[in-house]
């Protein structure tokens, strides 16, 4: 199957290449980049040297959708959706690591992220978290990937909600991320000087993942869901953590740990990238670092009536590319562990 | 002044030593530490080769008790009771940055650290928080400097405790820390490889400093609060970060951004090491490394009814050392910045 | 092929046991640790969890001698030796990760390392370094996989001494290495807070590794050579350089950049493994993290006389197990880069 | 003594801020930087709140030179020399951080930095290294404080140059620096995604620090000395070790470690910055972090014939600001350490 990935030299489009150079049932035909196109993938990034014969090309709909089957775009929002349209109408499959078709409601999406630029598309594209919309990806051919944040929030906290264990509101999530979610960025803030050993909160209450949290939680408990979302900056290339605080509801288990891990245990029983810890540990990003893997935990405070859900993941892979492939995965019947059976890179 | 450092070759008590140093008031005349007896300090620590012309002693209180004023200690807990009572006994004033005389209820304390070492001195200290118990520091002869937690949810969160804008329970805290505050330990957490790049929650609810915070706002309270305590390790040598959320109280300012930013900037407007952020900044380990501040902020998310309050601090100056020593200047009534006003590294 | 890692819960056995789950010829039915023998694998290391279902062991050279047909032996020195004899003489092919069968001198062995504790083996083992010795590997049934630095010297500076277009004394190499070469080492100056930020010489002109690098250039010399060797320890958890300076000899083309880019480009024109970059372009550690990659690259300096080389490998892999790995495939005819061939991981 | 900062916001002249801040004899007045210009300093640089109250503004000499008697200039070199000028010949004592005032050869300067800016003070200023020039200072009005890497190579090397221990060529010179030595780059290279766990040599043999270091050491050696010399970064903010080997001349001391730790021994017996280090250590970066001190070290090769002599600063102190400040303490009769013996930042 013929793959492209467009944005190819951002960091998650980077990721992209390495999983798409290890998937066996893929062949990378095309990579985009136009800050560099024209210049061979080698030379660009030296780290890639000898393993692929590529040179960056324009993002040019035309030009590629004669060449490939699936398209990979990593773009920034705005700048993905006329162009996955017109993949898309062109018949390629394309799997969007942007955030132009993640959300359902329109308004939503123009209140966070301005006009949207292919309205006719808009809704269309079955949100690619397979743990929850594996069936509905079978047949997919235009999938948003899920958010870095939104995939390490759901997937520790959408059973508690949708088994009614927790309130609905009062949710608190703060997060902790690598500095690879900001792409590579030239700010001041992303310098080597300004983050060594640094830290802080940004976009306190204010980060453009909130709405695309809250929808996917809401759907789940049929009704309005609200959190307060704090995410930190670290010093780490990559990963990310969220740990999230939710009330136990009155009858609930959601106070006994054991009844909350087993809870996680079935519904992600038959996940191969959900790993559920044992009670007592807490996930790490070094224990995702380079994987597909989401590892997930509880812990219970009774005496704040609280549930502590935990997760970590790889940004760059579970919360960006490797999800994509296994979505991609799904789409073809392929095992879902194809290509992305990756150890972590330890240490 | 003379001054003994007891501990003084962990982290926290090297760091006394660096501000001891520093202090035109003071004179160290004497380092403890077991491990290190005998040696000089410039010795073991060639960082300090050229600053300091002492050897490391064992702590021992009679041979300290004549030959100094005032002695920091920096002990583990269990460890620090029983000198601190012979040094105080023999006259000398102490500032324990230790845990053994920090809370109030003696049943909490043997939960939380088991049998204390000087019973008859329990609840005998001034609690070192200089921004809430100044008064009080200008009698003390015994005073417990506060955790590094406690120190850096207290400042920011108090204000709105006492006042009775937000709930009393249901307070979720989330912290970050540098692995300094787990001082010079010897295991594989710690090792460089095991932390470049890594993060993960650790004590999730079970934190030896949650009682302690819980006890300062229960003061300001006047009745019990209950939090949630969630502290995260981050790849960083010091510093700390606490992110805080409070249920708004209906009727209460908590939701006005200015308001709350307004009653942190009434509250500390003589405290100068407490700066209030502008409403949009979030604190920074890198603004507070190496100096004594807590940067503090306010930010409010009213679509979930929920004020947050965040700050930060290095650990083992205004979390340890740097405290004790802002204690001593109010206890003697030397200006309060006395030694202290040092610039954070920047980078 | 049923293969063992002994020694497998260290940095080098982790990262064996990582790429022996990835390649595509062998199964990993054995590992062992004397520390965490019992101990589930994902359990000890949960970033494994999920990936491997086996539990440590002893090391027990007659427990694993019928279950396998490959032994990768990465045990500190002195304790590889017996072991290895053992496996060896069970039938067992070894490829040894650690120090006690890569030297040939008996007397030069026993001034660095002590006693050997397998003499009867001693000298019997092919250098793993398979860009040299790739023909001795094919009926190899010992090998000794190079250490770090001596791979990371070698490569680049082999063809210079071979050729005889530098002086054969009078070479200052000066290396950097990340911590995971140290090992899981519980020692202070392998704390994260000890090495933030920091950096140091150590061991200067005294390390373990400069007669294994001397022998191997004295080899290709055809006389004896020395070197002075300064490695440096730096804050990253892998990855390795190496800049040698070189005198260039009268007449020889060492200060003419292009011929010395071209006798590195000819000599690794086939070793799939070795980057030789192109001129004005240094090795980063960062475009061979996670790889097998060995990135080599010239400078000269004619007003000093000198000819610089310079290369980057991840100490864990070509350092390592990868390159044990990369001795197999030649031993078993298989393609070299079977299993090896990992895009580093970028960031 | 009113004291400007020209430059200020960049990492050197933040650095010049924090320590004239702590001088008991200075005054600062003005605080420039072009695109900050009319923004206050706690303002643009959060750490900075609460510790002077000035605002930015335009490098202009006529509006500083009634207002200071002292100014520090940080600038970009070929930025510096004009306003040097102007502020010299408006009668203020002037320290330059930059390069334009270092090289005593017009031709050399034009070489490696292109035209002077202000050729008529060209060779006019002191040479801003107290251990070397402390006479000169005392008489001094402008003087040029040295390079970073220059620093770090002559306080260990110059005293073997000049005595005449070792040979005047093939002298090979590595050092390592962290990024603060690039200043505020926004590149691609300096983001903390890149180099995090990264290293790399870079500008190697073609560093503009060459034809400084060999000045200084050919006006010791009282002929021409050709040194090859090559950076590497590391992932650090801070800091700047040199590692370089010397090879002994026939009849001299420079193989005996005690000779020659004799030797430096003497020569800063009376420089309160330079710390020789016992035989066997070595110079790390986290011991003289944040301080003005210069660690120096010997270690000796003699089966290589080599001496080795290692050092440590801090690239923004004894590298940059400090340095300026220990000669303007010269330059006015102060004790040389006024303001500067503050203890390294440890951890």
């Amino acid at each position: 199957m013929r793959v492209a990935v467009v944005g190819a030299s951002g960091y998650a489009g980077l990721e992209l290449v390495r999983i798409v150079l290890r998937h066996p049932e893929l062949e990378l035909v095309a990579v985009t980049s136009e800050k560099r196109a024209g210049v061979a993938v080698g030379e660009a990034f030296p780290a890639l040297r000898g393993l692929l014969e590529l040179d960056f090309e324009p993002a040019d709909a035309s030009a590629l959708a004669g060449r490939i089957d699936v398209a990979f775009t990593a773009l920034p929002h705005g700048a993905s959706a006329a162009l996955v349209a017109e993949l898309y109408k062109a018949g390629v499959s394309v799997l969007d690591i942007g955030a132009d078709f993640r959300l359902r409601n329109r308004e939503t999406f123009t209140q966070w992220y301005g006009e949207h630029q292919a309205p006719e598309l808009f809704g269309r594209a079955i949100y690619g978290l397979p743990e929850v919309y594996g069936e509905e990806l079978k047949t997919a051919r235009l999938v948003a990937a899920p958010g870095c944040y939104p995939t390490c929030v759901l997937l520790p906290a959408l059973p508690f909600i949708r088994e009614g264990w927790v309130e609905r509101s009062g949710i608190q999530v703060t997060a902790i991320s690598g500095v690879s979610g900001a792409g590579r960025t030239l700010d001041d803030g992303f310098l080597y000087a300004e983050l060594e050993g640094n830290a802080r909160a940004y976009k306190v209450a204010a980060h453009r993942h909130i709405p695309e949290i809250e929808q996917e939680l809401s759907l789940a408990a049929g009704e309005d869901v609200a959190i307060t979302f704090v995410p930190h900056l670290i010093p780490a290339s990559r990963g990310m953590l969220a740990t999230i605080a939710l009330r136990a509801l009155p009858g609930s288990d959601a106070l006994d740990p054991d009844a909350a891990h087993g809870l996680l245990s079935r519904v992600y029983a038959d996940a191969p990238f959900v790993r559920v810890l044992p009670i007592g540990e807490s996930p790490s990003i070094q224990s995702v670092r380079g994987s597909n893997f989401c590892d997930v935990a509880v812990a219970t405070d009774p005496h704040n009536n609280t549930l502590l859900v935990l997760s970590a993941i790889d940004n760059l892979v579970k919360g960006a590319g490797g999800q994509a492939v296994q979505c991609l995965n799904w789409m073809r019947g392929w095992p879902e562990t194809t290509g992305l059976l990756e150890a972590p890179l330890l240490p």
